[in-house]
Parts: structure tokens; sequence; C-alpha cells
């Protein structure tokens, strides 16, 4: 499997203004530990209707909270009124997202919310999975396939296990090796 | 994720009388070193035909065959005549399966051929997914959703990984830790 | 095929705000003539987006416009703020959906707009299937499906051009046209 | 719509060695007077299995008997020994196709059976669709959607009630019955 394990960096902290389906403010910072989907959606995109967000609703339902935390991210970059926070609620609750979905803060200087901006991201939906230590594993736009998504994943978290299998086989901090072959700094081949 | 690690058992070799779609003959002891997807089928039967085999040449062709062997198993336990040899070369070719498929060894005793009451299958589609130690890590009769199954697999590549660095990582043989934490002789939680 | 005939009722005139995808207002009155499928939906509405949407605009698509009226009506009764017009007109351009949908009237009297009262329509989707003399043939919630509405749409046509065979035939016996431009002896072009 | 209205030709009785789903033999004179589905296809002929026979037998669940004759007609031209009568029994029996289905007869002079000669089919699946009067209304090779499909047979069944009511009309007029028990008036149920 060709899995994109080229850019291992990890991303600055999203900027969120508000948040659904969750009784509290989420950091990206506090799933560190878990595997993340973050996906990165507009409400009126149609590609993230049919298809991304009940992906990420089956992903939130077939994997534990405990192991993969699924976060939406409300990434409006067009139709601003159209897709303002009541609509949001609005959709929210007639599809029956069941995850956390948070509201990518709008910026003074254009139409590109501030997460869309600092992420880099080309336009909606795209799908941002983050290993136990927050480095970027995958970063797609567009549409993924649930093999291929659910293969990451497990991945993912069988390298979870891993590590702390090492960490608890060895009495001992493995400083450098943190995914498979990667250390804090980067991945070599 | 609720992965069905309960029965590491590993299987006994395959009894196949022919194969099809490899130019010699596959053991099973051959794949131990790769993650397994065991497919067994019957052509004329509805809910391989129509959702597990083309799932099966799905994880064919997102998995190198370098990591994943997907191999099939023509299990028939009735319309012996109608799903004979012949039958089963022009099914694969109209089909095009491109994955190696082995016919299971009738038996003397019955409609049930030898493969298929050695493993305690059920009937047909029925999943079988090894790890590369040969274990037995998935068996389900019916339908497996992509999600799961992409997330078994790579689970199990990580593990694969895992495995070699830790032989790698320690200059010395790890007599009992072979999956995840899993000793030979049993898992504990 | 058991068609539902058995309301052969003419509506009201719908009450629309404003229109969308065309030069200028539709009125009932004026697609006498053609078969008319009227869609009813909100943007909101997970079973119209998933579904009943795609499925008017195959049947804009598969079938002539001098033909088939296909004609929605988003008939908002929650959410009012969420599916207002400038949503409405997001979601049109988005979705590209290229068929007339009009507005129902908001009711001064309460939530629900004043077409899908008066139409008593019981929610979203609804689809209602109109002859070319304006009777009511289909008046259906929920879910349709393709053959039964082609089905039906079919039927239609076909009467239309009975009737205007019989409109032609007046005064005067046609005896020998049969089916389209058949004889009972043969068909010529 | 632009419906094949092109091709009334009235085809040869077909030329059927065995039956299966019906208690008799099936001649295409006896159902004169239905609107016919003739669906040609081989069983190891995937775009039969996955799109074309599950409509067959959809538009069989769907039109009444009395209304719609949908039968299924096995024209193997390949593959001869794979696809015999037997495997045919199985085939329908694990599908659980519902309708009736002929075998065409073999040819002594070739692969091609009989009827599909003598039809000029190009392959499988083919569709052919007939009127009530015996007439080729639609000969399509490959996949028809179920809209145009449905479209069509909705069409010939309200040429059949008018060609009845003509016939009910000869020697009278009938001069305000336009659309079923529909006057131009109003209708009564």
């Amino acid at each position: 499997m060709n899995l994109p394990l080229n850019h291992y960096v990890r991303l600055p902290e999203w900027q969120v203004s508000t948040w659904v389906n969750t009784p509290r403010s989420i950091t990206l910072e506090s799933l560190r530990g878990k595997v993340v989907l973050l996906h990165t959606f507009q409400m009126l995109c149609p590609g993230c209707v049919m298809h991304a967000l009940p992906q990420a609703e089956r992903v939130h339902q077939t994997f534990s909270d405990q192991d993969v935390a699924v976060v939406g991210l409300h990434t409006v970059f067009e139709h601003h009124s159209a897709m303002n926070v009541d609509a949001l609620h609005a959709f929210i609750r007639e599809f029956r997202w069941s995850f956390p979905i948070g509201v990518d803060q709008a910026s003074p200087d254009g139409d590109v919310p501030r997460t869309m901006t600092a992420y880099g991201l080309r336009g909606t939906p795209s799908h941002i999975v983050l290993d136990q230590h927050g480095f970027v594993r995958m970063h797609q736009f567009g549409r993924v396939d649930d093999l291929n998504l659910g293969g990451l994943i497990g991945q993912l978290l069988a390298e979870a296990d891993h590590d702390n299998s090492n960490l608890r086989m060895n009495g001992q901090v493995m400083p450098d090796i943190v995914v498979g072959n990667c250390t804090q700094e980067g991945c070599s081949r």
C-alpha cells in the first residue's frame, strides 16, 4: 500500500469560532494520542454532502471515539451568508451528523477563513488524517475511498499500539522512534 | 475499533486441486510475511458476485502484492456440476477477477470440499484475514464493509512493520511478542 | 401497473414569491398541455438532497421540455432563516439543479407556506405528477423509484398523444391509426 | 422524450429449447396484447448479472403480469459448456430470478444460437420491448436506465388502453372520454 508518508508535519492549532455536537471546545492539542480524521467541508458543497460527510459519519460509527477522533471543520469560503452558523446548525440537525463540528474562524482579510488558509486547503471536501503524535499522514482534496481511508486509520491505530507497547515493553524511553521509521524531527525511508 | 482479535489460530494448509491466475501453486505457508485476504466463494452465489468478489478485487487493486496477498478459494458445496472448473475459468475470464483463485479439493465423503470443512466455513462468501505470522485475525461469513476491512489490513500492515522494527531495533530475538500484546500461546488485554 | 388513478383533481394555482432558473414566472395554468412533475423540497432535507432532487434532475434531462415540465417548489416549513432565498440561490448554483424552482410564499399565519397548505402536502420531498389536462395523477410523499415514475410519465405522454389524435379526429374518423404512426398492418415514419 | 420509434417491425417467433420458471412453453404470439420486455442475457456476462437481470426483475415486480410480460432469453454464444442448462437452472435458483426464462436453441452451424441470429442481437445484455401489437419499440444493446425503460413501458401501456378505447369506440363517437375515466370537465371514480 502506498500510503502518503511523505509529509510528517504538525498542524498549527485550528481557529474555531464555535462548536456543534460537543459540550466544550476541542483543541487539536487535546487529541494527541488519538488518530484524528479532520474533515473540512462546506454545507452547500455537493461532494461533501453526497460523499465525504457520510463517509466521515461512517468512520465515526465504525471506530471507537477512544481511538479515532472524527472532527468536522466548516471552512466556508463562498456564499458566506447562506452558510452561516444558524444554517449550519439546521444542516447538522437535519442530516444527523453526530461528530463534533467546528466553524472555521472568519478572516478579516478575505473570504477564506483562517484555518483553511493556515492549513493550505485547496477546497472542500478536504481530508486530513493525523497520527497519535499529531503528524499529518494524509491530506487529500476530493474523494477518498473507504478501503484506503480504513487502511490508513488501521495502520495508525496499530502504530499507536506499537508505540505504547514499546514504551511498556522497554521500561525506558525510546526517544527518537516515534512512528514507524520516523523521528519527531522527520522520517527517513 | 473492535477488531476480532480473539482467535489467534493458524490454519492448516489449504487443499487445492487447481489454480487460476497464477503460474504456480500457492501454499499458505509461502505467504508468511504478508497479510492475506482469503476470500472463499462460489461462482453462483449472489452475495459473492455482487459484493464480496468486487471487494476482493478492490483490495487487490488497492494494496501492493508485496504486502497483501489476495487469494480466492472456490468452495463449491452445491450445484457441483454447474460450478465445475471449466465454468469457473469462464467466470473468472468474463468478470476479469485478477487475483489468484484456487479450487477447493472435492471430498470423497460428501458435498463440502476439504478446505471448507477443515476451516469450518459456514458458507459463502467467507472472509479470512491472516496476519504476517499466519494467525487468523478475521473470519467472517457474509458481508464486511470496506472501512472495517481496510482498517484491519492497515493495522496488520503496521504490525508487520512493527515486528520488523522490533527485530531490527533490538538486535535480539523477542521470542514471545508476536502481534500486538499477544504471544504465540494467546493474547491478553 | 397499479397507477394511482384515483384522485383526478386539479390543483389551485401555486403561490410563488420568487423564481430561479427561469426568466419569468411560471403559472400552473401555463403548463396545461404538458405532463408536469412538481417536486416539492427543502434544501436542508436529506431525502430531497440525496434522492429526490437528483431524480427530478434526471427526469429533466431524460424527457423533453416540450413534453414534460419539471418544476421545483421550495416549501420551507422549518429552519426558515437557514433556508432563505439567498441560501436557496447558493444551493441551486452549487448543486447545478437546472430546472425552474419557485419559492413557496410564506404564510402570515404560521410556518407552513401557502402552496404547501393549499396542496395538503405532508412534508418533503413530495412528488406531484399532473397530466396534460392538469389533473393530479400521482401525489406521493417520500421516495418514488425511477421505474414507477418513468412508467407514469410515459403513460401520460402517450395519453397526451392519444388526446391530440382524438382532437384531430374530431369531425372525421381516422379508422386505422392505432399506435403512434402505425396501422395494424405496419408503421410508417 | 425521444423514444426509438423508428423500427416498427415484428419479430419472428423465438426458438427455445427449454423453459424455466413457467409451467409451459411461451410463444411470442401468445403475448400479443401485452407489453413485452424481452431480456436476452448470458449467465456469465457481468453487465447482465450486475445490472440488466436485476432491472428485468424490478420490471417484473413493478408491473402487473397482466400488462407487462418479462421474458428472459439465455442466448449463449461463448463458453457453451459452462453455461449449459443445468448451470442455468442453478443460476436462476440461486439468484432468484422469478420471470420466465427460455434457452435459445443452439445452432448446428456455429456458436450463436438461433434466435440471437434471427433477431440480429449484437451481444448481451440486449433489451427488446414490444408493444401490444408485437411491434419492436426498443432494441438496445448494453445498459438502459430505469427512467427511460419505465417511460417506454408506461407509454406502451397507455397506447394499449388507447387502442382498446378506439376499438370500443368503433361505430360510435365517445366524444368526451379523454383520459381514463375523465371528461374534459372533470373525472369520476
